[in-house]
């Protein structure tokens, strides 16, 4: 019997549970499922013999290392910056570790350590980072074997809401961590196009969006991740002249957006004064320079200081948010960020029945015995409801196969790696088709250089 | 006979050495100038013999020590950051110092120790910090000893070029750390206005700027320093309803500032890749999105990205620096705010026979026996030459006649203070007057309530 120890069953973690409950019987697994909130878990475990939560403190180093003690495997789904204290007690008491989260500096310190207990820290494992590795890999790998040379390289996800949930003019609802959302983008992006390295900073980026479109999903927009450039070596794409990787939203999102990050509300450097006062509008207003008149509204001051049309689109947007209302805050002691985040999760919350998506577009230029091909391979998942969501089921499937293939002694890496190596992707993506999530591509061969921009 | 250790002998200590040698025989001082380099100084010193200039490396502990030992009083025009070694070793020996630099969290740790041993560390008394916080608590207290009721105050300050020897389309030269000028208002400014927060992120300050007119010197436009706030307390303005610090530049300087801002070009958090091959018009390119058409020129992209007028003042502006030009930039592994610096550096040099100019202006609003006064005070320095420059002047004679006041036992004041009392700011307004530093003050009253905005 091999014993897995599952670390946090927060929103994100109801599709992995599920996978390891569903595999623990056939693969002689106990599964132990750790959360400082697990009464939720309680009644569906009791039943099961292979099957345990407790209340777990990551904080509590006795408990970390008695846990980690008995576990074969460990995986961490826990906030990412709880991690690397895992992997070092993992490390120590030679356990291998599965996380969904980036590989950090601090990471990259216990490579050689791991490798010399032939250890695995698999991170990157889930979906952004993690099926888009995986998937991009597989297209890489198929087109370099036939002779092919990548010239362009973009990839965008989005972590979106359903069509069929889709009710506010935003197109957009929270699938994943609020704060997360708020802060996206922040810093300088970075990313390589045409040979030249191009920055946007933040108070640029969603403004400059790239427009993309998925057959039967429709037109979305992508704005550029912070960094793109550190991807092309374990990409082997070192010399690409364009790579771009990106975030996907729904058409008019980002212009929107952009009203937030023009006017200072995403900043989460300083606490403002009098939150516990505030109404939204009131806190618009502190953003805003003096009317101009004593007849001014509030949303007109708003649209002739960032040029927005006084009754488009962005405006109504604003306006279904309730920012010119006299709705108190509720917040003490608030960053500008704190007290976006409050307001959009009253609005943007995956109502019970909703069904979140996850959309992923790979966009390839190659090269191939003097033609130009453009293949785009294109990812929709759809959420089952507001628990069982698509951004559970991309997070956690790989991380629960990886998990199996690490347990089955088919993963022979060691050290701290990620998903780029075919023995971990084959088998990940074939066994992700039979959970719906699957790629679809689209090919076009000119004989002309295309057009490049 | 008391000795002055002087450490910091650049660009701004002219006037002070200046100061401090011609009272040094009839105030009986001896006054050790410390600095990396002094070689500029030992000519003119080597006649006298009450002064004599060391090579002093601040990071040497020992010397540090020992030279402190033989000083009665210690002042530091060392870049900021040194400040604080040099405090805790005045402290230590029992001296008393004055800088002309912000007091910092750790200055304020030192306070106690400071009055325990009856030491004076006095910060923040050249020119801004120092002069501003002189003229304007003048005003203050002879307001309020009146009854009125201060309702509003501005308070703008510029380094800027003579009218004699502005020949630039910016109407700016540097005549301080243009590294501090590059960088300057990053962040977030905040002030208070008609009893509202109000808070400015970097990307929109250039933009929000407020009109002034100094009589004889015409108009300047003033944009808002990060920290308007804190001064309310030590200036005993607790409950103002509106309170702003600002910088001063000459009018269309911020509108073609923001550019670069908006560009990124000012960003000192990264490190930009390939900076040893790049140009001026390749760095300028590095930030722009792609063009539109093969016929695109540069300025063109740069026009259409950022709505700038293509034939306005703003392209002439960035034309007149060679933005758009071929020139090697020569830096390897910089930031851009490094590079932006070298580019400004070359073209906004004083050069010799140059005056700089110093702007200070206040702006009050109070009420006094139910009538509406605007009270203006405002001051103009002009510099000799390039090296005896305002900026010189107006930071180094403060703290030089405060030296005076401190050595002749006439400030009582103990612990870590600003020149906010009168028996501080009163005998330097007045010394100053003497130099030509000198505010003029104009009054308006009205019996209705002015416009507020």
């Amino acid at each position: 019997m091999k014993r897995i120890l599952l670390l946090g069953a927060g929103r994100s973690a109801s599709s992995l549970i599920q996978y390891l409950l569903d595999n623990a019987p056939a693969e002689s697994w106990h599964v132990t499922i750790g959360d400082i909130a697990v009464d939720h878990l309680q009644a569906k475990l009791a039943a099961l013999d292979y099957a345990d939560a407790i209340v777990f403190d990551v904080h509590n180093a006795a408990q970390r290392a008695a846990e980690v003690r008995q576990a074969d495997l460990v995986i961490s789904l826990l906030p990412a910056i709880f991690h690397i204290e895992v992997a070092r007690e993992c490390l120590q008491q030679e356990k291998h570790l599965i996380t969904a989260s980036y590989v950090t500096p601090a990471f990259l310190e216990l490579h050689e350590e791991a490798k010399q207990k032939n250890l695995t820290i698999l991170m990157e494992s889930g979906l952004d980072p993690g099926i888009d590795h995986m998937s991009a890999m597989a297209v890489i790998e198929r087109v370099q074997t036939m002779g092919g040379k990548i010239t362009s390289f973009k990839s965008y996800t989005g972590g979106l809401v359903a069509p069929e949930s889709d009710n506010n003019p935003w197109n957009y609802k929270f699938s994943w961590n609020p704060r997360n959302v708020v802060l996206a983008g922040q810093g300088t992006a970075r990313y390589i196009q045409n040979g030249e390295y191009k920055y946007i900073p933040y108070h640029q980026l969603f403004r400059r969006t790239d427009k993309l479109f998925v057959e039967g999903y429709g037109h979305f927009d992508g704005y550029a991740n912070r960094d793109s450039l550190s991807y092309r070596e374990p990409y082997g794409l070192q010399d690409i002249p364009t790579m771009l990787r990106g975030t996907l939203r729904r058409e008019g999102y980002c212009t929107a957006w952009d009203v937030f990050v023009q006017l200072g509300l995403t900043d989460d450097s300083y606490t403002l004064e009098g939150t516990e006062s505030m109404t939204c509008r009131s806190f618009l207003e502190t953003f805003l320079p003096p009317a101009a008149s004593a007849t001014e509204s509030l949303q007109q001051r708003l649209s002739r200081y960032l040029a927005i049309p006084a009754e488009g689109e962005v405006m109504q947007k604003l306006e279904w948010l309730g920012l010119f209302e006299e709705t108190p805050v509720g917040l003490k002691a608030a960053t500008p960020a704190q007290v976006l985040e409050k307001i959009l999760v009253g609005k943007w919350r995956l109502e019970p029945g909703d069904k979140d998506m996850i959309v992923m577009q790979h966009l390839f230029q190659y090269e191939l015995e003097g033609e130009q091909h453009e293949l785009t391979s294109s990812l929709v998942v759809l959420g089952d409801d507001e628990v069982h969501t698509a951004m559970a089921k991309t997070v956690g499937l790989p991380v629960g196969i990886l998990a199996k293939l690490l347990l089955q002694g088919r993963i022979r890496k060691s050290g701290v790696i990620i998903p780029i190596h075919p023995e971990l992707y084959e088998p990940v993506l074939e066994e992700l088709k039979a959970y719906g999530i699957d790629f679809v591509e689209q090919e076009q061969v000119r004989s002309t250089a295309p057009e490049r921009g």
